[in-house]
């Protein structure tokens, strides 16, 4: 689906269904409230979905690309990685193959341009306005089609070495905050790699300075393929009203575009971990969501999301499953 | 087995086999320490078990009693409801039924004193030493058991109304704080009932202060029958060399009583979430453990414990299932 029309789409969550459920989690053997930030996820699910908070189905989809910036040494991995890991995805052995199994979610791997990936920021633009916006459109095909099939939870999972380098420069622009705000160490730079990583950054932000108007036009010149793809699956989830799961920094980059571009994306979106990359924490803060879990994650993948999921599923659950006070005969005394 | 016998096993964890599984996550394709706490939890079980860490095998104990000091009315529920939610529990339908089958764990409910309460602690001890040892020793067989069965990890739960009050005025003998720091709202109380809150657990300390010498004096002084066979389970899990899972204030306060009896008792605890009950985040300081959730979750019953075990599935799941840089064919950067 073209990428206006999917804006056009995607309206405010269902407060009523969402007030709904609290209401009947405040019918259950429990202190109203009790189960803290799970009664919010199962009400914002619900919201977001206009029913439910069940079932939880949840794909999870990785993103794959590569990326020219890899080039100026921004990552502790060289390039080769981005495509090893795709067979390493495709066998199973990958952390987010292992945690999307533990969490009963489908894995949806996408080759979306590694070894042909994006031209370096440092030098240009990463694309041209026309592949991102493809990238964008070939995104919400695929959510839309994940939803059609039963999906009800999409969680974002991306590889690409040298993508916290993008999603730094793009975290910069959209924020308007100092690189060195935005860069951290990715999958482990040491201090002089950061402080090369921040410069990387400063130049991309100055030689792209004239393509940055816009949403496409900053996708564009900063961006990578997977990241592009990925603001798709987040819009194009979010237009189907299925709940949209984050992972981290560059996932919540491509979070912060698809808002950018369409602000009630946001409804849908639920932030599953705060990692310890500086830029994560200032895109939540904007995008206004809390984390689940901070548990000093930074490896990417999605594997942020799939450990956040059986929360997700024990939400639903409790709406789904508890007794309340009347059935079960237990005495409310209304707080 | 008796107390002393049982304290008596309680040694250091393994750290080799914590070290052997560090040393096996490092080898699987991800940068070094990418996966933050869950793999911190992984080489903590292992130390703990002496091997694994999995399988991953849950049991979630929750021990109910009643306590004479819900006549002071200190919770905002009536004590009848400890016995109503012993039927909730049994039929499923209470929050940690529910949350027990999401996670996949085994839910064992013990009646301990329910009915037949401990005294007031406001007004003299909860019970006599012979009855704290003899529930310590109850708890400590049924961990026993447990283990024996194939449990790999014991959580704690409970269910008493009142318990909170318990938990309070234990801490702060143990801990040598002030009861207003350790007294919190409970399931419901409003500032006027923490208040009052404060003020009988004030009284307990000063009725009860010349039975505080030592362990089993003060949990026989304010602790509640739950709390007491709590205090054995979570010793018997360490001696047979199973981790502990902590729920939220009354089972950190039982937890504490088991470390000051077997200071290695520690070793084999994880602490599944922090509640906003003040005392908690004192008991785990104290305790040395830092909390895996931070939810606002304020119910008990296990309920964290039960929402925390994904993490520990998923921990022993990366050591046991992820492929090695050697294996996929991967390159290591070595960070």
């Amino acid at each position: 689906m073209r990428l206006a029309e999917t804006v056009a789409r995607i309206g405010p969550a269902d407060e009523a269904a969402g007030a709904a459920v609290q209401a009947a989690l405040d019918a259950k053997t429990k202190p109203r409230g009790s189960l803290g930030r799970l009664e919010e996820v199962a009400c914002r699910i619900a919201a977001a979905r206009r029913t439910g908070p069940g079932p939880i189905r949840a794909t999870i989809v990785v993103a794959a690309a590569d990326h020219g910036v890899a080039r100026e040494g921004v990552s502790a991995y060289p390039q080769e990685v981005t495509r090893q890991m795709l067979a390493n995805f495709a066998g199973g052995g990958a952390a987010v193959s292992v945690l999307a199994r533990a969490a009963g979610a489908e894995l949806h791997v996408v080759d979306v341009g590694v070894g042909a990936g994006t031209a370096n920021i440092a030098d240009g633009a990463a694309m041209s306005r026309h592949a991102a916006v493809a990238q964008v459109e070939a995104g919400i095909t695929l959510a839309r089609e994940l939803v059609a099939s039963g999906t009800t939870v999409v969680a974002l999972g991306e590889m690409g070495i040298g993508n916290s380098t993008a999603a730094a420069a793009l975290t910069a622009a959209l924020l308007s905050v100092e690189p060195r705000r935005v860069c951290g160490r990715g999958t482990g730079l040491d201090d002089a790699g950061v402080a090369h990583k921040v410069a990387v950054v400063e130049r991309a932000l100055e030689v792209n300075a004239a393509r940055l108007d816009d949403e496409v036009g900053t996708l564009a010149a900063l961006g990578g393929f997977e990241i592009a793809f990925l603001v798709g699956v987040a819009l194009g989830t979010a237009a189907e009203r299925a709940v949209v799961l984050l992972d981290g920094f560059i996932t919540a980059a491509a979070a912060l575009l698809a808002v950018r571009l369409a602000p009630h994306a946001r409804d849908s979106m639920i932030a599953a971990h705060l990692s310890p990359e500086p830029g994560h924490r200032l895109v939540l803060e904007e995008l206004g969501l809390a984390p689940l879990l901070d548990l000093g994650l930074r490896l990417g993948e999605g594997s942020g999301a799939a450990l956040a999921l059986p929360l997700l599923h024990a939400a639903a659950a409790i709406v789904d499953e508890m007794a309340t006070f009347a059935a079960a005969g237990v005495t409310d005394a209304g707080r």
